[in-house]
């Protein structure tokens, strides 16, 4: 059966949502079938699927099963509890409470089969403009790059956690495309590994060069002058351009800020949440202290060391050169230009 | 039997050396014994035995060893061969040649079982020597940390780094017997996640307050409040008070120097290098890339996957607020204070 849409890790039947399951990667390529909205709820809570942008897509794929689940009957209740599950799944990114609010007008619309069908189009679309945003920015982002650099990434910000091409890597892939980039280095990103497991995997199936560093290694690289720019995605923009991504975004924006290089934050607009006035808005997530003490089975810490695992932090607007979507860049974000940027129109979506 | 001194990985017999496996911590105590300079060399090498103090003392040891196997013949070839060996087994930390070039003057002295014991004498001394100056130097950093703070610590220079209470872990242990301090954020140190294995272990034991995070969190903890002082070790400090210490170091003094937060090395002063003039003159070990591509067994990024680790990193003078030894406070490290700091009198050793 092939798929009505799909990208790197997303497969969406139609009555049925299809993840490769990023925890096994690179070393499995193991796909799960989901059918519910509680099912979805789930992959998105234990990380089969993760990055902002995917996690928005899943969502709204989570509600059109449901409503499918459900059409024989009146399936508004049970929407609203499948709205509550999808929305409490993780509390950072912001994509998923778009795609949910973006869904949740059509409901008041239609029942049955009907709604069904209605919720797994607006599903689709979400998937598919997120495509092609990340395409869009992609050109804007990679005319930033100063020329022949190496670039820094953190987390993995592809065509695994989006609907296709990337944010961040979406920038790095063009800018590799065009000519303009020498290569690429990833920082493992603790504690999933996000880095050395996915952002290694898709870049070397792209044949663009990467050297995989421990996360510590990122100043002593600037300072050797081998980085020419830092790229990074979001999980959440917030009014004033302060940016909430992956642990460890803030303090390679601080260390790029102290070496003079550019740092660049990518992401669709529907990672900006223009109701929050700034980061200190942001719920940040604290997940379980086993993630730091062991990995892949190996216990790596006494097992009763208390941790810290905070999974996002903030990275205050001033120590970001520019923010782009598909919109366009954002030079000196601030609320003004983030006002301007959020009401401008989209080109070529007049 | 009981060793002739111990501390609590290194167990010194006078015809044998027993160290703790440090890579199996804190999952087994496994002890090795050792017989020869080979035996040493080796173990130095394989990271079974680490900390800049630590490697010296066992390097010292290493060659009592090896003069005492060649006691019966002439065993001066048999020991340059030795000191070639061990001098080879780590580039970074200076204590390693500085131990074996305070041991050379014995062996035109000496021969035969008469400078088997002559070494072994002065290697216990080395041992026993930088257990003192972690005390003294403890009590000199421990008065520089603001009251009542968190301290955040990097790598492992506790008592299995050094010849027993450690360098910044020493100043962190006797902080916390005066009750000067609330606890310490011990950062994970990847790749070899000396903190997590090290760190954690060392600090649960004494009923130290840890919380462990990963290396990246730290500068949002530093945002937060939530961190008064970074204290860390060194493996060499150059004669204008760079310092070449466990990667990830210098972007920890970039982030304390950004929060305005005290940044300190501390370490006995035979870690001083005054023959290298700056941390340009550093080599830095490159060590294998499966340490970052793999843990415990359990492989993370695609094994083709291009790597680069840099086991340390220099942090510039600029950067640290002080470096202590046992003789006392650089409180502005240059050129000018670190050579009146080396050529002070040791208190308490006139």
């Amino acid at each position: 059966m092939t798929p009505l849409i799909e990208s790197l890790a997303i497969r969406w039947y139609g009555d049925r949502l299809d993840l490769l399951d990023q925890r096994r990667l690179p070393l499995e390529s193991h796909w799960l079938s989901l059918y519910s909205a509680a099912d979805t709820a789930k992959a998105i809570r234990d990380m089969v699927v993760r990055g902002a942008p995917a996690i928005g897509i899943c969502a709204a794929y989570g509600l059109a099963l449901e409503a499918r689940r459900f059409a024989e009957g009146d399936n508004a209740a049970g929407l609203e509890n499948a709205f509550r599950m999808l929305a409490d799944s993780r509390p950072t990114a912001v994509n998923l409470f778009w795609a949910l609010e973006r869904m949740r007008p059509l409901i008041q619309q239609q029942s049955g089969m009907a709604l069904a069908e209605m919720l797994a189009n607006e599903a689709q679309c979400i998937h598919a403009e997120d495509r092609d945003s990340n395409q869009r920015l992609a050109e804007h982002g990679a005319a930033l790059l100063p020329e022949h650099c190496q670039v820094y990434t953190h987390c993995n910000t592809g065509a695994l956690a989006t609907g296709g091409h990337g944010t961040a890597l979406g920038v790095i892939r063009t800018a590799w495309q065009q000519g303009r980039i020498r290569g690429v280095i990833a920082g493992e990103t603790r504690p999933w590994l996000q880095g050395s497991r996915l952002t290694s995997w898709e870049l070397l199936q792209d044949g663009i060069p990467v050297s995989l560093v421990v996360d510590s290694a990122a100043g002593h690289l600037m300072a050797g002058g081998e980085i020419g720019a830092v790229v990074v995605g979001a999980d959440r923009i917030t009014a004033n351009g302060d940016t909430a991504n992956k642990i460890g975004t803030y303090a390679l924006a601080v260390l790029a800020r102290h070496h003079g290089i550019p740092f660049i934050v990518a992401a669709p607009s529907s990672t900006v949440d223009m109701t929050l006035p700034d980061g200190a808005a942001v719920v940040i997530e604290e997940r379980p202290a086993d993630e730091v003490r062991a990995f892949g089975g190996t216990q790596m810490a006494p097992s009763d060391t208390p941790v810290r695992n905070p999974a996002f932090d903030i990275t205050p607007a001033a120590l970001i050169s520019a923010i782009v979507t598909e919109r366009g860049v954002v030079p000196t974000p601030n609320r003004d230009t983030m006002t301007a940027h959020m009401q401008s129109d989209i080109p070529g979506h007049e």
